[in-house]
């Protein structure tokens, strides 16, 4: 199922897009919200699922030129990881690490897919990554070897990890400083139901900015594939329903193009697309 | 005020610490909750106050016994500031930073001031940290060198930030690994509102273990005063009402100390305090 929430920031109302990949038919009826809480609730699911195939929803109204939000509510955590691409880590000149690199984004950073994105006063490094996030739908803390970590996995979604380099590496400290703008998280346009998506090492990402093709990369090329990253995470930190994990982005960011690196500014326009995952548009604003 | 919340975890109800220091009264027939909301809301905490002083309130029943859980509910996030004591950081071995080390995290590690904190699994490095939270009760971003950044303050609370110095520094990456494990954030027991708190820089912190003194300093030693964090943060990240800033720890963590170190296990017990605004007790537990 493709799951999403649509309306004015605040004021979402739960979706489904039909199988015949238009039509968006109205939830609320049915749940309050697409948040944790529903995606841990199994028979939840299954009645969205049910009603679905019967036909019984009905369509959202003046679906015409609604926003779309981001597909989850009331997220808890953004865990990030790192440097998860070996195109990556070489062009930004770092190691491919021996463990997974993990930082964390607060939740109100989140927008919709298509939201405007601020660049920070006094950024001169506003950068992009488009990233596969993993959207949780079970607890996990400490998932042992004999385990599917995927199957903690409710659903996967598109993330755009906005990045400001400066803030991020050169202000001291941990990079948090430079991840955690406002407006630094759009996400979706659906959470796509992990069953749709049967092997997650196996899409294709991309991310043009101002029309030109920037990243093209494929998550079979992620150092630790979505598996190894849930079940690491797990160790050091409990994830709950509702969390997100971007999974790190592969090469092409403007931090890695010779000088002058092309950062972004006021009036570009950044469209992301993951295979079966959906496209984003943003265009950037000065804060 | 002291503001809390009393109650088995996630159960919780509002309450008021009366004046004379141990009648707790209930705020349920007042208040939903003590949240980013209700600190938000100056006409909801003037009717807290009215009916304190008429004498309005009614005590808590069954006070006795009762858990306190942390002070504040859906906090958005928790935003750490590194390394802002000079003797800290020089305990650390780290240079006294030069603008504020800024981390995250994620606020479901904050548990109840007396609640049981667990050792990671694995963890052969646990460490306690004293430090003077402050309650974010206003939006603030790009808070401007005219502006008063105590006016974004709403109050203050004791926070222990639990850290696990092995997954913070060894293990790769940035410091959110290991400052994010399961219950690392005690916060309470009170939220006391500014108003109670004249000067945030005059303030002493200490930490017991196994009822040895094991930190004892003073907010005035802080490198980066609460008002300069506020406005600090606010140039890279937008802080809501109830989000929270730990501000730093002062001299005298394990990791501090010299070889072998004496970091935490299991059965021990950390009690902290911060005067005016209480004191925690915490028994350790393997994961």
């Amino acid at each position: 199922m493709k799951l999403l929430r649509v309306g004015t920031p605040g004021a979402e109302r739960p979706a489904l897009l039909d199988q015949d990949g238009t039509t968006l038919r109205d939830l609320s009826g049915l749940v309050t919200d697409i948040d944790g809480e529903l995606l841990a609730d199994a028979s939840a699911l299954a009645r969205i699922r049910a009603a679905a195939e019967a036909g019984d929803l009905p369509p959202v109204p003046d679906a015409d030129g609604l926003r779309t939000g981001a597909p989850l509510a009331r997220i808890g955590k953004v865990v990030c990881i790192g440097l998860n691409y070996h195109d990556h880590a070489a062009e930004t000149g770092a190691a491919a690490p021996a463990e997974p690199v993990v930082f964390l984004k607060a939740a109100d950073t989140v927008v919709g897919p298509n939201d405007t994105v601020l660049v920070p006063r006094r950024s001169r490094k506003t950068d992009w990554e488009v990233e596969l996030a993993v959207v949780i739908g079970r607890t996990a803390r400490y998932v042992e070897d004999d385990e599917d970590p995927l199957s903690y996995v409710a659903g996967y979604a598109v993330a755009h990890d906005v990045s400001e380099r400066e803030f991020q590496m050169e202000r001291g400290g941990t990079w948090d400083k430079g991840k955690n703008c406002e407006t630094f998280n759009p996400l979706g346009p659906w959470l796509v139901t992990a069953d749709e998506v049967p092997d997650p090492q196996a899409l294709s990402l991309k991310l043009w900015v101002n029309g030109e093709l920037k990243q093209n990369g494929r998550t079979a090329d992620q150092i630790f594939p979505v598996a190894e990253v849930v079940r690491y995470v797990s160790q050091f930190m409990t994830l709950y329903p509702g969390d997100v994990i971007n999974t790190g982005t592969p090469a092409g960011v403007a931090l890695g193009q010779p000088e002058p690196k092309p950062f972004l500014r006021g009036g570009d326009v950044v469209e992301l697309e993951i295979e079966g995952l959906g496209r984003q548009r943003q265009e950037l604003k000065d804060a």
